[in-house]
């Protein structure tokens, strides 16, 4: 097989109407400013000529491919689905508070246009939608309600505990490799594992099942950020859309860049004298590519997709929904079987 | 009875330990910039002899005392007792950023302390864990655990609401008496609701016991908001510890100004006019007097608190706990048998 497959139109359909029954709520003449920041922020509100700035909806397809491939009814996951796309959304408002960043998906944010104060709120408003939405399971025994209600939870803590970290990479003069793994894990992987965990939590899946799962979603989330370090600077950028070597130029620890500080006495020294310049990155990219750094990102990447493939063959599953979900990790990871 | 009973020290004993075993998750070499901020803001850390910024606790305690009103082990309540102590304090981690308040009992909060970044993100950890420690309720069928996960996120779900309206009325020039109390329906009312709903979902309340439960936090909470703009004006500042009139002075939308907007003109014209100074008061306070302002709020504060003593005799439990109960909200609203 050398393409990769379209995800499910019926699915990703279904998944959007969930989100805007849950986000609707908020659709009545009082609260209607409110509505209106979470429906702009999900890309269904374009008042503005504004470029579309819906995501690719890829977390909730995750839920219900691994439900299905674990001997589940797609559809009984849906709550679920549409849960962990809310969550996501409602970290991103929040982000782009902490960051400071104006743009996203090339529209302004939600507290570029209504201010810090009526953004923060909204995203409080949207986690606790998430959470209200994952509520809704139905169909399925209590106990699994509640199991997938906690991991939505652990979850949340975790892509916290992620954050925490980031933000205090930036004020630190020396972040270990093994603590940027540690931020990651919660930062980025996290949710993608409770994608996966979800989807197998709500078939019912066995404990050894369940974690496979779990783990498959893990290493794809990993090997994702990997990867997209490497891209912010030996991407290409016609096709990456963000210039290359912008995490340089941007100063932002990202992996090669902490590997570099670690195993190169050159590239720590220039790093540590100030902001690097476009004319410096000839030179700069040289000196990570010599002491390892770009090598090192890419077998980490690589070993991490590997882990994810092996994580999903041993779920014990070999259906068609396994197969679209491998190539939904891989078309994440811009890779072809 | 004359004298109100002090609340039970045992429980209060248990909740804190809840608290501190919930928050202590966080307690580990990697996690101890985000623990401080949240044990800072619960009253536990104090390293800058800054004055005991603990609070009341007042919540927990009615969660609990409804419980064993209700006829329930009140012990059994514990983690829905710890978790709406929790909510609380992450919604004044969140209230705080967006007032722009720097300090709060006395001390200077957390954005003030540790930027809004991190105070953002800490405040979303805070979110997560009041959710998680609902969930570890035991000892009580799963129906009423997802009863009451479902209760705790409404809950969420309306203080956001109420809190975009509360922060929406600021740049508005009109705000109708019937949008205010919505208002405070959801900022201030749901959380108390909720807490006397909680412990009559975990002792198992049928549903009309469970709807007057819920009615009395209700009615307390909005008397409470009543009340409390009363004193925002006509408080003894020996009593209240803020400034009489500090709402004129500060342009807050009370209850008693929004009445004064709608009935009288001389109060309307001067309000629009500019900001309140210290020597305009006795001629303002006059006006709000005259039109009616102070009555209708002292009036609406004891109605609220009369049907919040219906409704807890509604419940069609006489006992010790009911009894306490009653007692404590008596003592939130500064009143005497």
């Amino acid at each position: 097989m050398s393409s990769i497959l379209p995800p499910s139109e019926q699915m990703l359909a279904a998944v959007e109407k969930q989100l805007q029954v849950v986000i609707g709520q908020l659709d009545q003449p009082l609260y209607q400013g409110l509505y209106k920041m979470l429906a702009y922020h999900m890309g269904w509100l374009n008042d503005q000529n504004l470029p579309d700035g819906r995501g690719k909806r890829v977390r909730p397809l995750v839920v219900l491919l691994a439900c299905s491939a674990a001997g589940g009814a797609w559809q009984s996951a849906l709550p679920a689905a549409a849960a962990v796309e809310l969550l996501h959304n409602f970290s991103l408002i929040h982000d782009d508070i902490e960051d400071n960043s104006d743009l996203r998906r090339g529209r302004p944010t939600v507290w570029a246009r209504w201010g810090v104060p009526q953004a923060l709120n909204a995203g409080d408003a949207q986690f606790t939608l998430a959470h209200l939405c994952l509520l809704e399971l139905k169909e399925i025994p209590l106990e699994r309600v509640l199991r997938a209600a906690r991991l939505l939870q652990e979850t949340c803590l975790a892509l916290t505990e992620g954050q925490y970290l980031d933000i205090s990479f930036e004020s630190r003069l020396e972040v270990t490799l093994e603590e940027y793994w540690t931020m990651i894990t919660g930062k980025t992987a996290a949710l993608l594992a409770a994608c996966s965990g979800l989807g197998a939590v709500v078939a019912g899946a066995q404990d050894d099942v369940y974690r496979s799962f779990y783990t498959f979603g893990q290493k794809v989330g990993l090997a994702f950020q990997a990867q997209d370090d490497l891209l912010g600077i030996w991407g290409d950028e016609t096709v990456t859309g963000k210039s290359a070597s912008s995490d340089l130029l941007a100063g932002k620890k990202s992996l090669p860049i902490l590997y570099g500080l670690i195993h190169s006495q050159p590239f720590a020294a220039r790093w540590k004298h100030g902001a690097i310049m476009q004319s410096d990155l000839p030179y700069i990219v040289k000196l990570l590519e010599n002491c390892g750094a770009k090598d090192y990102t890419q077998n980490a990447a690589d070993e991490l997709t590997a882990q994810a493939v092996s994580a999903l063959s041993q779920t014990g599953y070999v259906n068609e929904a396994n197969q679209t979900l491998l190539n939904l990790a891989y078309g994440l990871l811009n890779r072809k079987f």
